[in-house]
């Protein structure tokens, strides 16, 4: 590379990473110099991005014009073009896949481990714009918010679609105590250590925890000890709005159903239609969304003037059944006493009150929505399609037909932006999407692990996690996001604890709050050797799938090491790849360096992924499917609810949507009680739901509360701020 | 200054520009040539700002200590840092205020007039990290927000606290009628006149419009035409997520009251006790929080096994009536089936029900707050005033009491910053908070006008916005928001339009949606000359208050030079310091130069600023002075209702905050119909409020909604995404 080349490169890359430069130039020079260019189409495309977004080479041009006087100018132009075109091809190529030269932040573990918002602390994040710098990211490509977060715009996965994926390692668990096993801690611990310690790209994809729990019961959701998010403070609390835009959209949908019956309800056709479609300057126009409308209604008309009297009604009224209504507002609070309310009293309503409900934010649809979807164009359709109830005559109503799709995806255009964030190490992680995951399918974004698969490049690694035990959360994981995404997954880390395996083998009751017992505070190979059923058997399952297995033993202090090579000993007598104890709590990546081998090793073999159920099959079957293979049961009962649930939506269409279901996380059965392995049981389908835009329907195994509460002592009792140092206390 | 000293302030501004820059070194240095420096105190505590943060002089040190080896290195680095210091006084007192070297974009603007989202759309606004530096802010003091907004932190007050602050201006305007007068757009069209077109410092600080109304009936809030702030649908939707963490603090707040309701109703004195105090590995501990309330009940022990049965009962029970709950949920939506609800009706809830309601989340008390507080401490403050209901004694119960003081000045610590865009033309404006102008204040925040202020420097202008008519902004703006800033106003900007003064002279209805009369398009100097009567009046409030007005009148395309010539005779007649001809919505700042040198000119008047009202006098003295000599009333009519909560107010010790007037904005009376400058009339204050946080008393004029309903047609039917371009289409 010359001299020039090289501070033409250096000043390129610099103008690049800067947030703004002012775009000047005319197109001209650019189509000439294409000529020149005899490289791929992606080379062209790439240089056209910066010729148009940024133009530092034909700034250059301009200026030696000027300089040469215009006769000169062009041979100078041409001269010097060639060798802008030769740093533009090394450019691209540096933008290419390639190791990260990435600053990690060093660690010092402390014993004993401080609490999580003092380790949080007491570590300096990079900034993200350094850090999106370190992993490829354009500066055209991150939008900032504020030093520790920033969005990724998806126009990323249009620069990067030639590059090959990276390996794909989902993090699923045993069936957990009600106090969890650690795979938030063990994603981000293994992502520490494949980057900060491996010297291997690797992003760790995280779901968005909802922010009513962090001052109920739960606390905080980025981690613990030394493997978590930082700053912590920032993960848990707003982040960057998408709960509050998923909100936002929701409720403007509710509000527009129940004024929609209250306006039906009170105004002649002829009054709605001329409010619907008003003269403006003596002439009436249908807007964009009442013409796909009109298609819909087979109102094959333009002219707003020219439609019959039964054309206005069956346009002007959607003729909603209130009793039929699904759709629920939402808050991002934990509010029991909003999880059946009576609504429309006040006297302005007319009478048209009714009985309805608020959920807790992230069970709305719209975060399954946003989970799941992989493009803005393809969000849009799914909003538009979510139906929010029955007409009079049993037809679904959509979001569509109440003419609110461009808003909620207005509402929704930043909130699919992946967030990046790091660990504590300084590796980068996506924070995107937390829908449930009984009621939904509890896992992060596709299109979260679509750009960070990219990112890595071919030799990196992106680790995600599902919600709840592998019979839950891993086989939504494969059934649902896999299928809607396409990718393949190349590994499951297995998560389990000694603690949950002593339970599965017959150990007290583990319940929060309460102080644990002393069979799990002392040694006990008895009770682990029995309980490793329930591992054995979540082994199993990931390979009804065809995906290797490493199993993740997340250590505690009063482990001993006998119970350690016990559970490791008949993991891999089990099937599984391998089986390593983990330390990523205690000392951060270091502690994790095992796992990291033992995930690349297992991500050599070659995989042969498989879905568990084809989608033609009929609900009933999927249902069963899913219930004697992965849960165990001898057979599935359907209440009469379900039953007839089963027949609308296969009458509407939806028969071949995949299943979603609901079931306690508790037990491999319907009943949490049950540890281990239980078998024999038949599974009961109380009711059958249905998540049209997200795309699945989704049995109910039992009530689900979509409504925590505060308990007596929440929280928010020991959450403070500390007004001059602006530092937050007392999350956990 | 020499080529090396240049060197060095530019390497020190780009590297203090650059949003993240690598801390090394250690204190040693800093000390030894603290000594050198014989400065002022702020030179010092700059510089030492400057070393501590970012370092980069120490940086270069460092280099050269390498280079000439330890024994050289000191002296090399005695003498180097004598040219640092030499350069940072240097750059320090480039801090200090001058003339902003502000880029502004051109404009050209088109006629007829295209729609508000074409022209924010047409127009590349600057990054926001670019205007920042321009009116000099430092990489420090901002946070950004994608590439458009950015959040200013509070550290700049403390940094810039020895510079004067500009000149004050406040714009009100006329009784308006239902369309509005377009105050934000004179608003905004004045600062881009200042700043672009006379080249003077000046700010626009605006309120941040509710999102419900966006998709409801009233569009955005940005301006319009040719004087907005952009990109306007940024400024219409989330913006930086205030409203939507005061919606959060406000239900968790909500959230904690009922569920303490239901905790004490349901459970002993010893169960709560051992619930909120409990037993962790054998100890009980009170957390801050606890000890605070212990404090307020007079008990003075620390040991929570110490307290008696009766302490313990003060404790653990709020006994809250839950008649006398005035707290309320909020969403920003536009929700009319929330305005009146019966909340706690599921089996959970033990049979706790209630009736509640949502209000709009503008209607929050938390958002009056963010408004009036000028600190991270005052906030907090004032967020633990608030006063949710009263207990069965009487006595008010506040969010202190709830213990949940911390918890909502942690979701509330990034909604005190206030964001930072940009007009049409580049110049710099500040979006925060957005009271209700009538349960609340209406106007916007005191810390956006204190930093604007300090930023613009002793020659530079910020141009604020009061709500409604200046009857009641205006007043407020006064008597509430200078009470609490301590700020002085220098020229009131009052707007007027001809369409107003006509209907204030006996022109016909003027209704939303409906056409205009021909008396509104038609010449009619007889109504006009009648109306100015309304202008006058409100020329003499500001008088009051002994501040100069300057009238703007806002030139509509229909009227004539004729009507425009009279207003302006009238105006200067009735007292106006000048009255001229605005043209910025159809020409931009351009249109309103005339504007900007009459408001230069009145600002050299010597301001003696005075209160209507002694905070010493009785409420309901308070609220005579207000109705008398503000709105022309005879004298105030207390219903039982508010004549009762004045005595409990007064009571509780609350008798001397300011008065907050809940009134329609449509007429100088309580009665929308009358125009003009009504008399003689009774106002009759139907009942008194308190918002004890925010820090003032409102009684009520007639009802108030909180929550505005959708119409047949919401503006939703217009509002789309275009997925490719990701364009929004449809925002007014």
């Amino acid at each position: 590379m010359t001299a020039s080349c090289q501070w033409q490169t250096q000043h390129l890359q610099n103008k690049l990473f800067q947030p703004d430069v002012v775009v000047i130039g005319s197109p001209k020079p650019e189509e000439i110099h294409f000529n020149c260019i005899e490289t791929s189409a992606t080379v062209i495309s790439c240089f056209h991005m910066n010729l148009g977004k940024h133009n530092p080479p034909y700034q250059d041009l301009q200026y030696s014009d000027k300089l040469f006087g215009e006769d000169v100018g062009h041979l100078a132009a041409a001269l010097q073009m060639q060798n802008v075109i030769k740093s533009c091809k090394q450019w691209i190529q540096a933008q290419q896949y390639k190791k990260w030269n990435l600053r990690c932040l060093k660690l010092q573990p402390l014993s004993p481990v401080p609490s999580d918002i003092e380790i949080s602390r007491a570590q300096s994040p990079k900034a993200v714009n350094v850090l999106a710098k370190e992993i490829g990211l354009l500066a055209d490509e991150i939008e900032i918010y504020g030093r520790t977060k920033a969005k990724v715009r998806l126009s990323l996965l249009e620069r990067l679609k030639e590059q090959p994926d990276g390996k794909y390692i989902l993090v699923a668990g045993i069936t957990p105590t009600p106090l969890g096993e650690g795979k938030s801690t063990v994603t981000i611990g293994l992502a520490q250590a494949l980057t900060a310690h491996e010297r291997v790209n690797s992003f760790a994809c995280l779901r968005q925890p909802s922010q009513g729990p962090t001052f109920g019961v739960k606390g905080g959701a980025a981690g613990g000890g030394y493997a978590q998010v930082i700053p912590m403070e920032e993960f848990n609390l707003h982040l960057t709005g998408d709960i509050h835009a998923i909100s936002a959209a929701n409720n403007l949908l509710a509000a527009a159903i129940d004024a929609r019956i209250l306006h039906e309800g009170t105004q002649s056709n002829k009054a709605l239609y001329n409010r619907l479609v008003p003269l403006i300057n003596g002439m009436r126009r249908f807007s964009a969304i009442q013409f796909a409308r009109l298609k819909r209604l087979g109102i094959n008309k333009t002219d707003p003037e020219m439609l019959t009297t039964d054309e206005i009604s069956k346009f002007v009224r959607l003729n909603i059944d209130p009793s039929t209504i699904t759709w629920q507002r939402v808050l991002d609070t934990n509010d029991r006493f909003l999880r059946k309310i009576t609504v429309g009293q006040a006297k302005t309503e007319k009478g048209f009150f009714r009985q309805a409900q608020f959920d807790i934010a992230v069970a709305s649809e719209i975060m399954a929505i946003l989970a799941l979807t992989d493009s803005l164009a393809d969000m849009k359709e799914r909003l538009g399609r979510m139906v929010v109830a029955s007409d009079k005559t049993g037809q679904p109503v959509t979001a569509e037909d109440l003419g609110v799709t461009g808003a909620l995806a207005v509402l929704m255009k930043d909130a699919i932006k992946p967030t990046l964030m790091q660990t504590l190490e300084g590796t980068p992680v996506f924070v995107h999407a937390g829908p449930f995951a009984n009621i939904a399918h509890g896992n992060s974004s596709v299109l979260a692990d679509k750009i960070a698969l990219k990112l890595v490049g071919e030799e990196g690694f992106v680790v995600t996690e599902a919600g709840f035990g592998a019979d839950i959360g891993m086989e939504k994981f494969f059934n649902i996001k896999c299928r809607a995404s396409g990718l393949v997954p190349n590994v499951v880390v297995l998560v389990a604890t000694v603690r949950a395996l002593k339970m599965h083998g017959g150990g007290p009751n583990v319940t929060a709050g309460a102080p644990l017992s002393k069979e799990y505070t002392e040694e006990n190979l008895q009770l682990v050797a029995d309980g490793c059923c329930n591992l054995q058997k979540q082994i199993q399952i990931a390979h009804l799938f065809n995906v290797p297995v490493v199993v993740a033993l997340n250590v505690f202090k009063s482990d001993s090491p006998a119970e350690i090579d016990l559970v490791c000993k008949i993991a891999k007598e089990s099937g599984a790849c391998d089986a390593v104890p983990c330390n990523h709590w205690a000392l951060g990546g270091k502690g994790a360096v095992d796992l990291a081998q033992a995930v690349k090793e297992a991500s050599n073999q070659k995989s042969n992924f498989r879905f568990l159920y084809s989608l033609e099959l009929p609900i009933v079957e999927k249902i069963r499917s899913i219930a004697q293979k992965i849960y165990g049961a001898q057979d599935i009962e359907l209440s009469p609810t379900a039953q007839s649930k089963i027949d609308v939506c296969t009458c509407q269409g939806f028969g071949n949507l995949p299943i979603c279901m609901a079931k306690t996380h508790l037990s491999l059965s319907h009943q949490p009680e049950k540890k281990g392995v239980p078998t024999g049981f038949i599974l009961p389908i109380s009711d059958v739901r249905a998540s049209i835009g997200a795309g699945f329907i989704y049995p109910l195994v039992g009530s689900m509360s979509t409504m925590p509460g505060l308990p007596t002592r929440p929280c928010f009792y020991d959450i403070d701020l500390d007004p001059v140092t602006e530092q937050v206390k007392g999350l956990f």
